[in-house]
This record gives C-alpha cells, sequence and structure tokens, in this order.
C-alpha cells in the first residue's frame, strides 16, 4: 500500500475531519483516510500512488485548502 | 410567535452550526432556528413558549452545551 501525507487547513472540529475524510476516501483507490484535527495531518493510504491535485481537489470539495 | 435565545459553547464551524440547528428544529413546536456561529446565540422562533430543558435537551443531543 501506498501513503501520502498532506496538511489540510481550516478543519476546526469533527464535522470538519469527515467531511474532508469522505470526500478523500472517495477517490478511486484510496482505501483508508486518517485525519489529524490537531496537526491538520491527513494520512491517504492507497492502492497506488495518488495525483497530488486529487488529492487537493477532493480537499477543496469538503471546502478546506492543503497547505502549501 | 414566541422568541427565545440561548448561548450555546462550543459551536467552531458551519457542520456545528447545522446540528445545532437540526436538532433545535426538531423540537415540536419550533418554526425558525437561527444560529450567530460568532456570538453563540441561538434565537428560537415556535408557536408556544418552550420547556428551557427541550432546548437545552436538544442542544446536548447535538453535541453541544447551553451556557448558564
Amino acid at each position: 500500500m501506498n501513503t501520502q501525507t498532506v496538511t489540510v487547513t481550516g478543519m476546526t472540529c469533527g464535522h470538519c475531519a469527515t467531511s474532508v475524510r469522505e470526500e478523500v476516501g472517495g477517490i478511486p483507490g484510496v482505501r483508508t483516510v486518517d485525519v489529524d484535527l490537531s496537526t491538520g495531518l491527513v494520512t491517504i493510504g492507497s492502492e497506488n500512488q495518488l495525483d497530488p491535485s486529487a488529492i487537493s481537489d477532493a480537499v477543496a470539495e469538503a471546502g478546506y485548502a492543503v497547505a502549501g
């Protein structure tokens, strides 16, 4: 399994984390999504390496942004 | 129409406001629920005066608390 980590800004509560988890979890090939609310770190496990733009698009769809 | 206002603590984002709006909106007789996220003020319009404990129970059901 491939693992990628991004930092997401703007998440304030468990609802925010759930929104990001759902959107990122909907990217084809994604198996696991772990969200650390205190740091904004989102760790994504997937079958193959994901296009970073697919990740940032999903995060944006949830209403947040990938830092950097 | 009767109007009651409570201050709810712990709401951090629009998702939180939505949760409170949905739970308080489910109290029998409630017509309108306005949530001001920045102040925590929740203004409830209803057919008749509501039991304060029904409001605080609904807020608790959403995962938050009425101040005071």
